[in-house]
C-alpha cells in the first residue's frame, strides 16, 4: 500500500531489523569505493587514528538505506531522497558489527508551488549491537500528497 | 607525501578523472543497498517519477568518494570525514553515465581544544559527462596540523 505525505506526523517513529556487516562485504565495498589502508589492511589500520580496521562511512550510509528500504515504512511509495542534512559519523563501525536504524519524523512539509508533493524530514540514527549511535542524519524524502479520489 | 591542514587555503580547487558507472555495477549496488524498482527494473522504472532506470544516490556518493581517494589530493593523510552537510541529489544519474568530481576548499578550521588537528571543509560537486551537476555536498574532513619538527 502506498503511503502519502499526510499519513505521517511529526513524532512518528520506526525501527528496523539489524544487518550484520561481514568482513568480506566490508572489504569488497572498500575496494570498490573507499580504498584506504584503514579499511583494507589490518596492519596499517592498527597504526591509523582508528587503531583497527573500520568500515567505510559510505557503506554505513548504504546499509542504512538498505535497512530503511527493507523496513517497508515507504513500500510502494519509494524512498526517494532529495538530500541529506547533517550526516555525522559518530563512532567507528567495525567489520562484523550488526547495525540497525531508528527514524523519527521531524517535519511534514507540502511543497509551496506543487500541491501534489511534499517533503518528509526524518531524523535517522544508525546504531550498533552495543546501542552506540554510529551515524546520524536528517533525510529529506519526496512523498506524494494523497490524490483527492483515493 | 602527507598533507597537513595548513597546506590548504580557502579557494584551493581540485578536479578528478571520470568514472563510468556501468549498468551491471549500478544493478549490483542497488541489489545490495537500495533494492527499489526504479534502480533495478527498466519496466517499473519507466513508470516511476524518474521515467527511466536511475543509479542509487548512495552509489553516486560512493563513486564520488572513490574519485576523491584516487585523486591523491589527500594521499597518505587519508580522506577521513566527520560528516557531510547539505548533501543534495540534483539530477538523476543513469547507468552508463561518466562522473567526475570538483572540489573547492571553503574553510580551514583548527580545532579549538586540540592543536594537533583541524577540519577542512570542502564543497564537492559531482558532474556527469554533459557537465550537469548531479550531486553536491560539503565534506568535513579531519586533517592533522603539521607537527613542529616537520
Amino acid at each position: 500500500m502506498a503511503r502519502y505525505l499526510h499519513d505521517f506526523n511529526v513524532g512518528d517513529t520506526f525501527e528496523t531489523v539489524s544487518y550484520t556487516l561481514a568482513e568480506e562485504e566490508s572489504l569488497a565495498f572498500a575496494r570498490s569505493y573507499d580504498p584506504q589502508p584503514f579499511h583494507l589492511y589490518a596492519g596499517e589500520a592498527s597504526r591509523s587514528i582508528f587503531h583497527d580496521l573500520v568500515v567505510s562511512g559510505w557503506q554505513t550510509a548504504a546499509v542504512t538505506m538498505r535497512l530503511i528500504v527493507d523496513s517497508g515504512v515507504l513500500r510502494e511509495t519509494g524512498v526517494i531522497g532529495t538530500g541529506i542534512d547533517e550526516l555525522r559519523w559518530l563512532a567507528p563501525v567495525k567489520p562484523g558489527d550488526a547495525l540497525h536504524v531508528r527514524g523519527e519524523v521531524i517535519d511534514v512539509r507540502p511543497w509551496p508551488g506543487n500541491p501534489s508533493r511534499g517533503t518528509l524530514r526524518v531524523k535517522v540514527i544508525t546504531v550498533n549491537q552495543d546501542d552506540v549511535v554510529v551515524m546520524s542524519q536528517v533525510a529529506n524524502l519526496i512523498l506524494p500528497v494523497r490524490p483527492a479520489h483515493v
